[in-house]
């Protein structure tokens, strides 16, 4: 446990530094080497790479449209309902985000629109591994159906002669998916920015990944006209505040539910009562045992503090000052104080809102910004999937009162033809 | 001229082709020098940048406030007002933009909500040159004060021992910037990433530059933990469209504003009326002549092509192909046709809305994507000085039918640590 009044401030920023990320030069240049193989050779390449890294010898790229139609019937009930539940949540809360055209008129004559375009087309990256991610399907796929993007591209790994998971290709059905890519890593995201002949090139790219993912998605960021990736990634982690009021119970609860996402997971907790705090760690050694990711959770709970405060506005402090992805706050006065948080990705408010609600099926997004960047990257929210431009209209009477603010300005800056441009039309303008 | 129907589409797509960027690997290096250099010597690097690069031997690093408060008595009278009613259109505008929080009940007791957190320290960055460029720090500075930011720095070098200008000065007072540095190119983008003494860490960084600023934006975006940076950058761009009823003074000015920016700037005229495009030509010539930036304008024409198209509909899809930063649509129809254009950065619609009204005054931004990232690149706009976050709270009954998403879905992934969070809960909830 550690004492936060009794640390100086080197020392308390010390304990919520992030581990270091790996020199990454090395990496940068094996995902070149993979983007410029795709480049040249396009789904050849997939398929070797499919091979290679995942033992897939399959000559097929693309999912047909009958195997994602027939996936309900693969499914239980149970999980079919949980993915809809899930779904319709998902929509529920995006959908109030629509956009809609905003029109000024700044001055008479002068009329300014803001207006929003969904991004033709997107692709969503879904990592393989041993279990499937349908929530990492949702939670992307629902926003890009309601934008209304044209091109929605799904890929996702397979290892051996595995099919697809039936409830990836039921989630990808809820979102309408128009292409569904098996192939992973670094590969598909160089196919999804460059296009390759099955592979439909899009505009932005979304989704977590490991470390090669994540570098190419930077990499084709730089490299490829007008393509774009959602956000940095880095480990999850999650900061609970609990009071002497919480529950142990379900405090261990939510940390383990962290834990288990990786061995670079960070948690933290953060009480004004030690004996929560022991009672929270004898909580842990409880929960843990019955964990099919136990090695896991232990692992990433080496690098998690316990840390104890004077007061919640101390807990309140510290939790700004870290900048939680996820932000846990069981306190008696929980909803009194939520207005008090910033630099948080999602935040769960009251002893009965576990961060497993938030990532499944709330209705929130559970794709959000970590290590640090919750001081400046959003949670992924529909706007993600608009860009936004302006249009403008201006009459004769509306440029003549404008060009009082243009011409001075023009001429300060040095830029004739700037002027030229207005001068030229109020010459002919009947006013 | 180019006659469109007559080439091939992939003849179509290189006379479209933007410039090839040049390698940037010598670049890195060099910019990633400066970086290093300003992480370890702080101010005392950018004192020496300052030396080497501009010729600035001053010790004094951070304009005094009572320089900023000043300035509007170095104004002439003109120039003041020209300066006020940009900075009253541009607020209006974005004012329009300022977010509210959304809030959506999903399922009963599962109550979540959108919320919006300005960004707390931004950087504005403002190139020097022959002239100042107060309309850069109006279109980036106003919109930091609109947000709420708590920290506005601006940063832009001078040469030599010249003082700032006044119009710089003047625009950074109506924005509330908090701190005022004179210094510029890729050591001062370091310094806003990671804070010197003099210079305060920001969260994100704005604003145009030349290649060692946009490199050091790139590089920091990577390296500094919690920093962003606003959109890549690009040479500067128009397409116009027009047709026989046009006017070819109106057309010619247009095309000129746009090339005397710089040599790489790249004017585009589409038209479906040969004499228009020869009677522009000529205009162009005409005026041409009297602008001191003949030079420049003439090297920025050679890159640029002139379209014959057989239609006002063919037109738009080169426009919707091209992607401009920039569209000015002098048709006769221009107003019915807008909907019909997408990946652009900002339209000028009918004959009297020339770009240069966008570029100062008329309240639009003037940020915006270029070199085709208007395909997923946004203007500029309020929310980028804004990040999203989500709040949830959910009651015990509403936890309960969500468990019945949650813990299928849990088990799927094999999480379950996740579905203990849930069901450890639903064990103590008096339902």
């Amino acid at each position: 446990m550690n004492v936060w009044s009794q640390l100086s401030a080197a020392q308390q920023k010390a304990l919520l530094a992030r581990p270091a990320q790996q020199d990454q030069s090395a990496l940068q240049a094996r995902v070149q080497t993979i983007i410029d193989t795709v480049k040249e050779n396009g789904d050849k390449a997939l398929l070797d790479f499919n091979q290679q890294f995942d033992n897939n010898q399959s000559e097929q790229l693309i999912v047909p449209q009958n195997e994602i139609d027939n996936s309900p019937a693969l499914l239980s009930t149970e999980l079919k309902t949980a993915i809809e539940i899930a779904f319709n949540n998902i929509t529920k809360f995006h959908q109030a985000q629509l956009p809609v055209t905003k029109t000024i008129e700044t001055q008479p004559g002068v009329c300014c629109e803001l207006r929003y375009q969904p991004i033709q087309a997107v692709g969503i990256y879904v990592p393989g591994g041993t279990a499937p991610l349908p929530s990492s399907v949702l939670m992307q796929g629902t926003l890009a159906k309601l934008s209304g993007a044209k091109t929605i591209v799904l890929a996702t790994p397979v290892k051996g002669d595995m099919a697809i998971n039936p409830a990836i290709l039921y989630a990808a059905k809820l979102c309408g998916v128009t292409t569904l890519i098996k192939s992973g890593g670094a590969g598909v995201i160089a196919a999804m920015a460059f296009g390759t002949d099955s592979v439909p090139k899009v505009n932005k790219i979304f989704g977590p990944g490991n470390s090669y993912v994540t570098m190419a998605k930077q990499l084709v960021a730089q490299q490829a006209t007008g393509v774009a990736i959602d956000m940095p990634a880095g480990p999850s982690e999650v900061l609970v505040i609990a009071d002497e009021g919480a529950n142990p119970t379900f405090v261990a609860a939510d940390l383990l539910s962290q834990a288990e996402h990786g061995e670079d997971s960070q948690v933290v907790l953060v009480s004004n009562c030690e004996t929560l705090i022991n009672e929270t760690k004898r909580e842990i050694d409880a929960q843990l045992s019955t964990l099919s990711r136990k090695a896991i959770a232990q692992k990433a709970l080496l690098n998690s503090p316990f840390i104890l405060v004077d007061s919640i506005e101390s807990a309140i402090k510290v939790s700004n000052q870290y900048g939680p992805e996820h932000l846990i706050v069981q306190t008696r006065n929980a909803a009194d104080i939520v207005d008090k948080f910033y630099n948080v990705g999602s935040m769960f408010v009251g002893d009965y809102t576990p961060e497993s609600a938030g990532d499944y099926a709330s209705g929130t997004n559970h794709v959000l910004p970590t290590y640090g960047y919750s001081q400046v990257y959003s949670a992924l929210n529909l706007m993600d999937f608009f860009r936004t431009y302006t249009v403008q209209t201006i009459s004769q009477s509306g440029l003549a009162q404008l060009a009082n603010s243009i011409l001075p300005l023009a001429e300060a800056e040095g830029l004739d033809a700037h002027a030229n441009a207005v001068s030229i039309r109020l010459q002919e303008a009947k006013l």
